[in-house]
């Protein structure tokens, strides 16, 4: 790792700047390790997340260390790169600097921005802490938190007064990560009940997913949606598409203008891009994605990039969606056309090579829209072996895979209970706002 | 498990009512599996923690699910015992009842209360968020986050402005756990100087381990106290015995009159007893331990059993230690005690069968104070061996012991970074109160 520090002049390399340190900005920064550049990787956390596996986490199956994984680690042997924690919070492109929270101004040669984007709550931001979404490792194990207590507080009311409140699943939102998380919910609901949570009544147990669209998984074929909603619905979930939420409440929330009691709300829906590409100035679509050409630069700015999530590329009159392959691709790319500046070779335009897409429901089946080696719908058993598959290859470089394989296997087999930690606060809201009077004139009962 | 609802008369059975799901609640419920009697187990945690190993979740080696289980997990397959995650607030010891948080009331033939003890700030709990103590997964992800944190600034700063603050790590309390983190500390300090912290300057960064009696381990023999300060000292840790902690502020505190400047501040001082003995009425001692016989009864109350690091016992005019071994035992024995009762046979008296102690220094070295099979004291890499021999094996129903060895093997040979997370707040307490001005002023150069 270089050991100068920034004041002290770089020989003449140009330096690149990397922000963020998802799939796209770790690609970038390995595509340049033998190129002669100076790479400093600006990323608020110390960590990677690996974050198709997150809802893994949210459920209690892996740990947060089973699928993170510090920067350092990963980056840890690559000499022209240095990893600074850091937040940018803004800069001045004219003169080729960005500057970062702790109040230090940054100068680039290159500046490569990757700071993804989240999920949006339409403008509703106060909903955020009633339905969490999952995008990092505490969004995960609060997730973890509220599903594991909203279970130990209807079997200690249950066991208490021999009833309990109606145990409400709400996921919204029916893309990947909706349908993961009400896959997942209903899987481990099921082995929970069985093992560990013996008064809670089955038939008060529903997960409940909810759709604006007409289907799920709307990026994928039809017939792999209807696939996957009969998936669900074997596992016991009930799905609702053309469901629009109109309010989110503790306790509750309106869709269609009905009232959904909710014990456990989870959100999975919308884009809302990184503000970054917004406050540097630069060209963004209405989700506050970056515009860029096939070259990856915003309109008149060939020495920045904007990859992953962040940005808005179109090919074929297509856009080339926000998940973890293009963001790939789109890190390799960068680094690749930097080295083509470099030897003063002629750019090349990015073109996304599409495998397809992969989406898990429950711990047995899955959906695969395959476009490579060839062009195939899976769905079922076989579509999950390959998931798994995949996304154990891609953990390179994570821990080691051998040990979050054996930690899978364990897992699978006999459905290990140690990640399933309630840490943090011991209340959850909305438990106690609808809860009926009788419930609370119970307490002065002695049993 | 027992799938009756408190509110519904169970036969004839007594009911244990075990209040707390340490070493000594586990025990005490295990010992009670095939005994006719009913058994609720309330623990404020779905979790048991092996307390023993939390230092290393603190210092990054292990991740909380290593080291933590469900309860319900534990105790999974046992028919008489039900779990309660609930907290005893309080009681009503003539009617033999106790108060839970949630507005129960919970009748009990007999009650063992195991609810342990905490460090002890001395009357000054406002230091606590200062300098946290280690008991739980929370404080142990919480220094986590202030040891990593404290290197990802420094880091930065180095690398912005070729210098940094100076990186004092101080703990207070020399008993094991100060000695054990203080060896960590160093320990994981040199890797990560190593590996991923390359402009750190070694001699800014400094482990002080500061003790108020004239020497550490104070519970271990003189020459095993002797033994480990030369370790800590080999491990560059620098010891200060004779040295009470007057005054805990934002970046510094206040050691016999002198101010040391510290970026984190760990706690591993006195004995706090949970509150519970004195809130139930019952006779505690100067920490809020409750005094018990030798059958472990608090005076007068047959049917209560004060178990683990709560319960003040003594043998032989000597204290038993509040540490993991008797507080097994204390569970093993409580339930033999109720078989006693159950068979009509006269109960016997609790006797401490005084394996020896061990305490750990770094990563390579430990003392122990061997009293079974044979006397010896040990201290080194053999001690060492024998520490991590113990610890595995107490593992038991821990995850599953072979991953656990497998992960603490990969950690021991390859130091592996993958637990090393950064979570919850990105700003460190005391870092910018003790800040120069010239620090301050420096943000304005472009670099």
């Amino acid at each position: 790792m270089n050991s100068q520090p920034l004041t002290e002049q770089q020989s003449s390399r140009k330096r690149v700047v990397i922000v963020g340190g998802g799939f796209a900005g770790l690609h970038a920064a390995k595509g340049l390790a033998h190129l002669p550049v100076e790479v400093v990787l600006v990323d608020r956390r110390n960590h990677h997340t690996f974050q198709p596996l997150l809802y893994q986490v949210a459920l209690a199956v892996l740990s947060p260390a089973d699928i993170a994984q510090p920067i350092r680690g990963i980056l840890g042997g690559q000499k022209n790169l240095q990893v600074v924690m850091d937040e940018v919070v803004g800069g001045d492109l004219a003169q080729s600097i960005v500057y970062l929270k702790s109040g230090l101004s940054l100068s680039f040669d290159y500046l490569f921005i990757a700071t993804g984007s989240t999920h949006s709550y339409f403008g509703r931001d106060d909903w955020a802490a009633l339905a969490p979404g999952l995008k990092t490792l505490e969004d995960a194990t609060e997730i973890r938190r509220r599903i594991l207590l909203a279970f130990e507080l209807a079997e200690r009311q249950a066991i208490e007064t021999g009833d309990h409140r109606p145990l409400n699943f709400v996921v919204v939102g029916g893309g990947p990560t909706g349908v993961e998380l009400a896959g997942a919910i209903s899987d481990i609901s099921q082995y929970m009940l069985k093992q560990d949570f013996r008064h809670i009544k089955r038939d008060k147990v529903r997960i409940i997913l909810y759709e604006g669209l007409p289907r799920l998984l709307n990026a994928y074929p039809e017939d792999l949606t209807q696939s996957a909603e009969r998936q669900l619905k074997n596992l016991g979930v009930e799905v609702y598409t053309n469901s629009r939420v109109e309010d989110v409440k503790p306790g509750y929330l309106v869709v269609n203008k009905q009232r959904v009691d909710a014990v456990v709300m989870l959100w999975g829906a919308g884009v809302q891009a990184s503000p970054l590409g917004k406050t540097l100035g630069l060209p963004v679509d209405n989700k506050g994605c970056v515009i860029v050409d096939e070259f990856l630069n915003p309109a008149g700015r060939k020495n920045i990039f904007v990859l992953g999530d962040l940005a808005h590329v179109e090919e074929n009159g297509k856009r080339v969606p926000g998940v973890a392959q293009p963001a790939m691709q789109m890190g390799d790319f960068a680094a690749r056309t930097i080295g083509d500046d470099l030897a003063g070779r002629a750019r090349k335009k990015f073109h996304y090579f599409d495998k397809g897409d992969m989406a898990t429901i429950g711990r047995h089946a899955a959906v695969a829209d395959l476009k490579w080696p060839f062009h195939a719908h899976w769905s079922g058993f076989f579509a999950w072996i390959a998931w798994a598959l995949v996304h154990v290859y891609f953990l390179i470089g994570f821990r080691n895979r051998i040990l979050v394989l054996l930690q899978w296997a364990w897992t699978y087999f006999f459905f290990s209970r140690s990640a399933r930690l309630i840490t943090g606060d011991q209340n959850l809201v909305g438990w106690h706002e609808n809860v009926e009077d009788s419930e609370k004139a119970r307490t002065t009962a002695v049993v």
